[in-house]
């Protein structure tokens, strides 16, 4: 049996979207700048997935700016925004548990000039308000904060950040890395007063090397990408229209009763923390199972497909290599971050035990995961976890 | 009969491109930076990719760097090789024909700082060698030329420009934009003494949303995407890698047999200027027919795909719509600039007259282009043209 676990790393096209990339590749393949009829028909491509992906936002169809990808997508908001905006003011916050695509774009602005605060993490991933508040000066020109972390599934609170960011700093852009969030909640970013979201197809089914920038109506950031002049001159370039057009696809499956399959969704991870913490030394990193009280009445709030796990005494690789001898398929850490093994800024952000750093695995999952995945995911766990302690423990 | 002559905008993709696309978006889907099986079935395909292409460039696989497309590689060539190299100077070379993704990351350059030398061309479309021999200068660290233009269908003098730089300024960075060239003519970069070039897949049979920039060994640029360090650091953002294979896929068959289907595609293009300048009012501009002397001993180049005519007193949209009701599709100017119809630089550099600037048309064809195609669209124009004139002389 294949169990593939690794959803958030990236996964498998939906067959009909390969099927429509697969048509506009080699039927309707025209460029949408041609003036004929086949770059007229091209163009219907991209229309249809705007409005599909504006349905899912309740927001505007252009108000979708299409990019390769979701880190081509904050680099834009991040870089963009920031140069769109530097006579305002030159400081900008984000958090210690960003993705690098985001990261790697304030360090870029720090030696532009500009200020970058890093608000840290509690134990569940998420900032505190009151740090946030605190940032916030009359300088502050851009704020960006994931919706749900890559590593933990943890979710930050962005509908009262995005209040706090209104009311404080008025005119600051709110820029929200969405690559782990669209498509596994409703996120609706006017009504979280979100200026600018990023989105990734690969992340939903949709193909790799496309992806789009929300920017709300109102919003002035400038292109890092010159050229033709395409979608308005934010993106220059012949747009990715058979990529375009499996994102739609992607999108319009995924949002097709909806709430349904993020539900089912939610109880296999559940169930499968339930069955996993049965094991020894198995510990689970970040927001445990679904939202809900913590026990002191706040509530928590996690991604319905995301489980970081660490076992105690086991290095992840070693862990990894060793379900995917039985056919499982996870991560060690994030696959985003290229072939680096490096120390996760999450997992320490949020104190993982020192000893367990090495030791954690991420299971992800997506709405194509069965049951039938889960326990047999959970079987080779209870193998191979003894299996492995017998030699490590040599 | 559909007749697409609008190849140089884009070209259908080989079936086979589409095939492995759908493969990788379906089967070997894994993210390359996954440490598990999948990622690394999904990097073989990365590393197939730049062995064909390699391959054709006479080049090391590791001197390709993909990018999401031409654009895109103009951009990173020409910001990430200035901003590389601002130490040494701030004087930088180009053409005033180039694509709207080299011009406009020079305005971009211009407004950090950068001069530019914008250098005419000629009847044919080519700058000549001694305006580039007067123009390079001890702080001159990057000279940009394509290698065919996207309008006309003139080659640049790149190897003597290539020799040229060499010579006089040896740090200085030689870009070549190579979208019109790349699959059309062999290129050697070594040989040609050129460190940077662009190349864009959906133009040459394979998928949109991915091209490579050649980047030599020795060379160094700034990367201009900023994430988890894919490709070295040089291009972050997880791999297109449906994009990669298709465009692996595509150079491999189009340099099969290469010469042959290169002789041919040259000799359509000739049979159809021998037949449109039997009409009436018919102007062919640029370098007319194949590679050979102008009558003065010099040997002219031009690519063996791009046909660029003017009818005199028939609007160029008109014309356009005329064929296209004929089920024959060309372009009015560059469809790579977007929808603005905007005067032609390059038509106005080689000296057309003003009367015929906005009664041009671009036929460019393909290796899948048919002698049955090109003799209906000459018989499309046979038709057409009569008949209009009749409406536009009232």
């Amino acid at each position: 049996m294949e169990c593939y676990l690794d959803n958030s790393a990236t996964t498998m096209c939906y067959k009909e979207v390969a099927d429509i990339v697969y048509e506009v590749m080699t039927r309707d393949y025209g460029n949408p700048s041609s003036m004929h009829g086949k770059g007229v028909d091209s163009e219907k491509y991209i229309r249809d997935a705007k409005d599909i992906i504006a349905k899912t936002l309740k927001c505007k169809p252009g108000e979708i700016l299409f990019t390769s990808g979701g880190t081509e997508s904050d680099n834009l908001a991040i870089i963009g925004g920031a140069m769109a905006h530097k006579r305002e003011g030159n400081h900008i916050i984000t958090t210690s548990v960003e993705h690098p695509a985001v990261l790697e774009s304030m360090k870029y602005l720090e030696k532009q000039g500009f200020e970058v605060t890093y608000l840290p993490v509690d134990s569940v991933g998420e900032i505190s308000l009151e740090d946030l508040e605190k940032a916030l000066i009359p300088g502050t020109i851009l704020v960006s904060i994931m919706y749900t972390n890559n590593e933990i599934g943890s979710c930050m609170p962005i509908e009262a950040a995005g209040k706090l960011i209104r009311e404080k700093c008025p005119g600051c852009l709110f820029h929200v890395d969405a690559v782990q969030g669209y498509g596994k909640m409703r996120i609706n970013p006017k009504k979280l007063n979100i200026d600018l979201m990023s989105v990734s197809a690969h992340k939903i089914h949709g193909p790799k090397g496309i992806g789009f920038l929300y920017v709300a109506d109102n919003v002035r950031i400038l292109p890092t990408i010159y050229g033709g002049g395409q979608q308005g001159g934010m993106r220059s370039g012949t747009e990715n229209v058979p990529g375009i057009a499996g994102l739609g696809k992607a999108a319009k499956i995924l949002f097709d009763d909806f709430e349904t399959k993020m539900d089912e969704l939610r109880e296999l991870k559940d169930y499968l923390i339930d069955e996993v913490t049965k094991l020894p030394d198995v510990v689970i990193n970040g927001p445990a199972k679904q939202n809900g009280d913590d026990g002191t009445g706040r509530i928590i709030y996690s991604a319905p497909h995301i489980v970081s796990l660490s076992v105690r005494g086991i290095r992840a690789e070693v862990l990894l290599h060793a379900l995917e001898s039985k056919g499982v398929y996870v991560s060690s850490g994030s696959a985003c971050a290229s072939n680096k093994p490096a120390i996760s800024a999450t997992l320490q952000g949020i104190g993982v035990e020192r000893e367990l750093l090495d030791s954690t695995i991420r299971l992800s999952l997506s709405d194509m995961t069965t049951r039938e995945e889960i326990e047999y995911c959970v079987k080779a766990l209870e193998e191979v976890i003894p299996m492995l302690r017998k030699y490590t423990r040599h």
